[in-house]
């Protein structure tokens, strides 16, 4: 959609900035046409008409165009064209100027300029104005395809070069860059900044010390150099594919999607940690999560669903692993005979993910360890999947965990600390970064979620972890009203008030089957699976309470 | 992501509510044992154990469990078990009852039960109580699989029936439903309302006479219940099929995936129909349009890109065509030689959306016609796409529309009206229902949109028409900040304003290519395609200015 044009108010204004914006729009015309003199500026330039601004550029071009990652050995002593960002550019003596250029995915290619070399005329005024084009400008060329005597090892596309014919500057950067590109592509933060983002809980984080590197919101506040990073376009690839995946998975075992609302008519559960904003004569609320909403779904005859959508969260956390804004991948779906379905689907959709990734982001995954180390992830054998219950973990915490945990309790939640270290033993013992803990107590849970029949103290609810940190949260749901409501009071909470009403109702109001799910946070998988200092990394456009911007 | 759970206070009233939710769960259990044992009331009940309460089910069953979808022949004599919901349930006599079981997708099957036939015990009572099973309860059946003397034609499985052996409630309905299924499945709305909501300007709606109708709003009040209905479900199958159509299109051309931010730090244009809500020591806003984020994505790089996400317009409409969140499905790419590139690529996905439909969703198609009908949706043959300037639409509507648009002006925005009787002129000449209006006058597009270099009161910026309804806005952008700075003045803005200046700053900060995109509305896309009287009948969770719930 289109940003709508607003037609009210502002009339006089307009009218009196038409003159200014004409003024204005002269200003830059003169000042182009003077650009593209300058370059052209001495009268026996024979090559004026081969470079300089994309206006001089003939109307069309039969010169076939060829994206980098097509360029094969068939094109060698071809001429083609080509779009792509400079890089780099540089003189060597007068005559002589080299260029990287560069597409989408890192693809970049040698070009070089030398004057009076055979073929269409080429100046030493072409020639310098080359090597002086601005790092990060987009330029648009005609050249020949050639074997370079030696690969070029700075480029993606080390065995042929372009032999520049024609040059044209389509949209010009700036002198100075805010951040550049081999800057934008090393690890972010200082040393000291790099400390204090690295969760102390998190182990492995690779501090660098050499290079120079910018902060964090050095890099999010210059999202397109940020983004041109070949890091950072890696890890949006991983992200792309990580929801590919689930989507994939869900469809193929007869999930449906559907998108729940953003804005919903009350904070459920007591106002905590919610956005509220005035709404015509009333007021809304941002949803925490889509979690009634895949409820009506099953209520409303479907047997399973699920749903890619932004959450929110109104909580002041400044950590890295924290967002006021993020996606989440959600699911719920009918139980038939146990709770364990949705338990095993989850587990399922989960390794199809982490095996995915290692099958089709090879190249990805190389490229970001080379910025920011990790270890691979450790999956669990087929068949022998790490499952153990809450109270399992703690006693295994108690038994061989630090002396902190000597004295952890199964019916108290588990703090991050905790989780951590507990990772760590699971890891020493089964070899696996990823496992599942389940049947946490009652109190650890939201009043929705299904007691163990066989012993009311704790629930058919579960976390999932990776590298020691919780990944999802998920379990069976209370699917009579009767009960909901006993546990709603059981909170401390009316089952009557605004928002749970509704939510109750449903229950109410036809007969549910019996049903469960879980959610995952989309950046979180994929900074925990290649162990990046913070989800910040992962977010397409990071939300937190310092940051709405860009 | 499940709900977060609240921590922090009502301690003093969880302690008290615990007793009056035990006191609750008690009673809830006292009831569902009395239930359990009224349905066996009588001890001479022989077939007590085969029905009643899920709770008197045995514990594990080795009978195989067959969706209904996969009924099939090999099935014939075998017992299988089915969970489903009580669509119909009915007494024939004293002895026999008939049951209709339903499952997703509208897959019901007739199920038959008879006192002392042979094979497991059934009692009187048992038929008795599963004839007086509440419409819309859940429950598990064992059944053996039969053909029945005629096929059932009130059911879609209609060449089978089941004989049941055992029938245990799950989760029971309520006395009486808020919402029949039966009215559920009819067209929504009194004669009245239909009227009302029938934009004047669609043609084709339907105003049914005859079985009783529900209101728009005891539908939408009752979700559980209209989203059981068949039709809803088609429309939510086919909405899912336009957003899957939609991702594979561009996939399969490389446009990468990305999630544009709902919270945005300022209102991009003057305010005016956005959401604003407190954020931290700040102010947010609620995006209007991915906009500036899909050029975002392109200024860091991208060469393609599309994003599925909600937008939200504070807008006071009610209309049958408004809501206050939507789907958005936007496109936004590089142009490499004419802008015209994007334009077919807009073109290109709206077909495919349109063709992959005819194909893959007859049956959810004709199911919902047979509801609302309209004409089949009229596709220009390939090759013949219906392409005219806006001003080349203008001068249609003088020459041979209805008079009061005989004098409608080049540099004008059409209105809604003038939109649809230029329809129904396109309709006549060229007998399709979808087509383009180019090249729209500067006056009626936003400051970002690109002059046409040959004609500046015209731009590079079109709509797509469905049924003489605009579908699509979009267009070429301007990527040079010193052009942006002047149409932004031209405009009566500032291009140094909160949200604007982000906006140009990341054109001054780096060069970015020539590019063009557009955005579609996923809910009006079906809305018109299958000519339904308001797009309220599409979304998952409809928002209105008057609708936050459920």
């Amino acid at each position: 959609m289109e940003e709508p044009t607003s037609k009210k108010g502002a009339k006089k204004a307009e009218a009196k900035a038409k003159k200014e914006a004409e003024k204005a729009r002269k200003a830059a015309e003169r000042e182009a046409a003077a650009a593209s003199s300058s370059a052209a500026a001495s009268a026996e330039d024979l090559a004026k008409e081969n470079y300089g601004d994309i206006k001089t550029a003939p109307k069309s071009s039969s010169v076939e165009y060829v994206p980098l990652r097509e360029l094969g050995e068939k094109h060698i002593g071809q001429v083609i064209e080509l779009q792509a960002w400079i890089q780099n550019s540089r003189m060597q003596g007068a005559k002589m100027a080299f260029v990287e250029l560069r597409e989408e995915g890192n693809w970049a290619i040698q070009g070089v300029v030398a004057a009076n070399a055979e073929g269409t005329p080429v100046s030493k005024q072409m020639v310098k104005w080359i090597g002086g084009l601005k790092l990060e400008s987009f330029v648009q060329v005609e050249a020949t395809v050639q074997k370079p005597l030696d690969p070029v090892k700075s480029c993606k596309v080390s065995e042929y070069e372009l032999h520049l014919k024609k040059v044209y500057l389509i949209a010009a950067a700036p002198e100075t860059l805010g951040l550049g590109l081999a800057t934008a592509n090393r690890v972010v933060g200082s040393l000291a900044e790099q400390e204090e983002m690295a969760d102390p809980n998190v182990e492995g984080l690779t501090i660098t010390e050499g290079a120079p590197v910018a902060s964090l919101a050095t890099h999010l506040n210059n999202p397109a150099m940020h983004k041109r990073a070949a890091v950072s376009q890696a890890i949006a690839d991983i992200r792309i594919e990580v929801e590919d995946l689930f989507c994939e998975y869900l469809k193929q075992r007869r999930f449906k999607k559907f998108h729940p609302p953003a804005l919903i008519g009350a904070a459920s559960e007591g106002g905590a940690n919610v956005f509220k904003l005035p709404y015509f004569d009333t007021e809304a609320y941002l949803a925490q999560s889509p979690q009634f909403y895949k409820q009506f779904e099953i209520a409303g005859g479907r047997k399973r669903v699920y749903c890619v959508s932004p959450v929110f969260r109104a909580e002041n956390s400044n950590t890295p692993r924290h967002m006021t804004e993020f996606i989440g991948l959600d699911l719920e779906m009918e139980i038939q005979k146990h709770y364990n379905e949705v338990l095993y689907m989850l587990e399922g959709v989960l390794l199809y993910i982490f095996r995915g990734l290692a099958e089709r982001c090879r190249e990805e995954i190389d490229l970001i360890r080379s910025v920011y180390p990790s270890e691979e992830f450790q999956l669990p054998e087929p068949g022998k999947e790490v499952r153990l219950t809450f109270a399992e973990g703690q006693s295994l915490l108690r038994a061989e965990g630090p002396p902190e945990f000597a004295e952890v309790k199964d019916e108290e939640d588990m703090s991050t600390p905790q989780e951590k270290a507990l990772g760590a033993l699971i890891k020493k013992k089964f070899n696996t970064d990823f496992y599942v803990l389940d049947k946490f107590p009652v109190d650890a849970r939201p009043f929705y979620a299904m007691p163990d029949p066989e012993n009311p103290k704790v629930t058919n609810a579960y976390d999932f972890f990776m590298r020691g940190q919780e990944i999802l949260s998920g379990g069976q749901r209370l699917h009579l009203p009767a009960e909901l409501e006993a546990h709603i009071r059981f909170k401390g909470l009316d089952p009557n008030q605004k928002g749970i009403k509704e939510y109750v109702d449903a229950f109410r109001s036809v007969g549910v089957p019996p049903h469960g799910g879980g959610g995952i946070g989309l950046d979180r998988v994929v900074a925990f699976y290649l162990n990046l200092p913070t989800v910040h990394l992962v977010s397409d456009y990071v939300r937190t309470p310092k940051r709405l911007s860009p």
